[in-house]
This record gives C-alpha cells, structure tokens and sequence, in this order.
C-alpha cells in the first residue's frame, strides 16, 4: 500500500510556509487505517513494548488501537488542566509555538518498557518532552512510531538513542 | 469486571461542583482497557456500523480501537483551527462553557452507517451536535457508544432516535 496517497498535501495550515500533512483520509479508509495500525503493532512487538504512551490528541489514533491489540495499558500525555491527579510536566518548543505537557504521576511503573507513540515526527521536541517525562517516572523508553516523519527536520536527531520507526517519510 | 474499579473519582475538577470521573487507571490497565474495547466492538457490529465518528480528543480513545478491529474508518470530531480542509461545524453548550465542532466536509459518504462513540455521555451536547454534523453530512447515525453514562444529567433523552450503549452508569 502507497500510504502517502492517503495524506493530503495542506500548503500554509496552520500558518504561511508550513506545508500541513493531513492524515484524516487515511484514518477515514478501513484498510488503510487498519494496516497502518497492522505495521504500528508490529513494531510495538518488536520492542517488547508493556505499555503504549501517547501525546493528545493526534498520539490517541494510532497508540490506543496498540495498546488494545496487545493488551497493554495507554498513558495519555496531555496539555495543562487536563489530567484530574498529580502530573510531572515538562514545556518545550513546538514547530510554531510552545507546549506544555503532562502526565499522571503514577502512570507508569518504574522499569515498564514504553513505547511512545504519535503521529508525526517533525522537530522532535513532542517527543523530548514525553521521553524526559517518562525517564523522571522510572519508565524505559524502548521506542517511539510515528505515522509521519519529516525527515529535513532533523527529529531523528533526538532519538539515536531509540528505536525508531515511521510510515511514511518526506525529504 | 466491575469497570467502576478502574475510575478515579475527583471531586471539585475542572471545577467547584463537578465530580469528575477519571477513566486514566482504566486505560492504563491492559486487560480493562481490552475488554471495555472489546464491548464497544461488540454494540459497533450490533448496530451494523460502516464508520465511526468520535469527538477529539477521548472519543479517540475508544474509537480508533473500535475502527481498527471492525476495518471500518475513524472520522475525527474537532475544536476549531484543527481540521486543515473545508468543514461543517456546530455551536453548542457544554456541561463547562461553551464550544464548536468541526467535521471535513467530505469525510462521511451519503447514507454511511455511523455509530458515534466518546468517553462520556453528561448533559448530551457533544453528541447532539455531533449527530447535527453527521446528518447534515448526510449520514445515517445507527448508534451512540459512551464508556461512562452520568444519568442524573439525562443526556439520553437527546438520544430517544437512536440505540445508545454506556459501559458504566453513575445516578
């Protein structure tokens, strides 16, 4: 299957220069989005991943279908004012503006091996942050799938120290 | 499995007044997360449905599962700005304030069996403007799934045209 021919190509959204990769009419057709999360489960496996961790909202689509196909547990990792319990957050950069994410103190047990997953790889500093988080709550990150990795900018840089794996890549 | 075990009860969030139920100890609990997926598959091949539809962003957390196990696609219900291509979009009231609603215009295929699924059924607002932009869009809504229905807030009796299923019911 050709996933890219289920991304739609959005120039300047959300903002001028940024060319917006819309994965909604691959989530939108059963067999592409059935296989996507076939290739995503498949590497969640490899790894030996024992619980799936997923930034909101767009780490939701991909993450919760592994988490069930394995019977795993999902650790949503959200914006502020969110979660209801005790958090450890971190802020960071976006690609266009800043973040700050959280995640429920007592989520993860120390020693699980994490598996963080989301939809795109652009800069990285989602996935920095979750990582940082999951390093402060004693998870081990074992590795990080993406549906989309824009490879020029360079978030692979982030992450030599993971496994890695994307869909579907662009220059 | 008694699925109440699995919900964090948290008085006075987001707000003084509202007894906010957690459902993150039941998603980060592999085997709950599984089975409470596996009901919703269940009332989804029920009610005969062709595409799920789930508000952002917890709809997502038991809709994708749901697509994903059926083969059948996911259509994401979003807040405004979100959503890069031409939409339909709904104002309505929530249980907290207000908010809008946005669906891709060419996202549901004329007379496509939706069954509409979200984390929880409170005052109905979600759901009934959900249901607006999906008949609008001019597909047929066979079903409403919740993992957690508040009674005492009567969002049913939005619901009386349609086949609803809630995992867990609080009066």
């Amino acid at each position: 299957m050709n996933y890219k021919d289920y991304i739609a190509d959005i120039p300047d959204f959300p903002q001028e220069g940024i060319l917006f990769r819309d994965i909604t009419p691959l989530m939108a057709d059963g067999e592409a989005f059935h296989q996507a999360c076939d290739e995503m489960i498949a590497f969640a496996r490899k790894v030996g991943a024992e619980v799936i961790v997923g930034p909101e909202s767009r780490g939701f689509i991909f993450g919760c279908p592994v988490a069930y196909e394995l019977g795993i547990g999902f650790i949503p990792v959200r914006k502020p004012g969110k979660l209801p319990r005790e958090t450890v957050s971190v802020s960071y950069d976006l690609e266009y503006g800043s973040n700050e994410l959280h995640v429920h103190k007592d989520s993860i047990k120390k020693g699980q091996k994490v598996l963080i997953i989301d939809d795109l790889l652009a800069t990285g500093g989602t996935v920095d942050a979750t990582i940082q988080i999951v390093q402060e709550l004693g998870g081990e990150v074992v590795g990080c799938g993406f549906l989309i990795e824009l490879e020029g900018l360079q978030g692979r840089e982030h992450l030599k120290d993971y496994e890695v794996f994307s869909l579907i890549s662009y220059k």
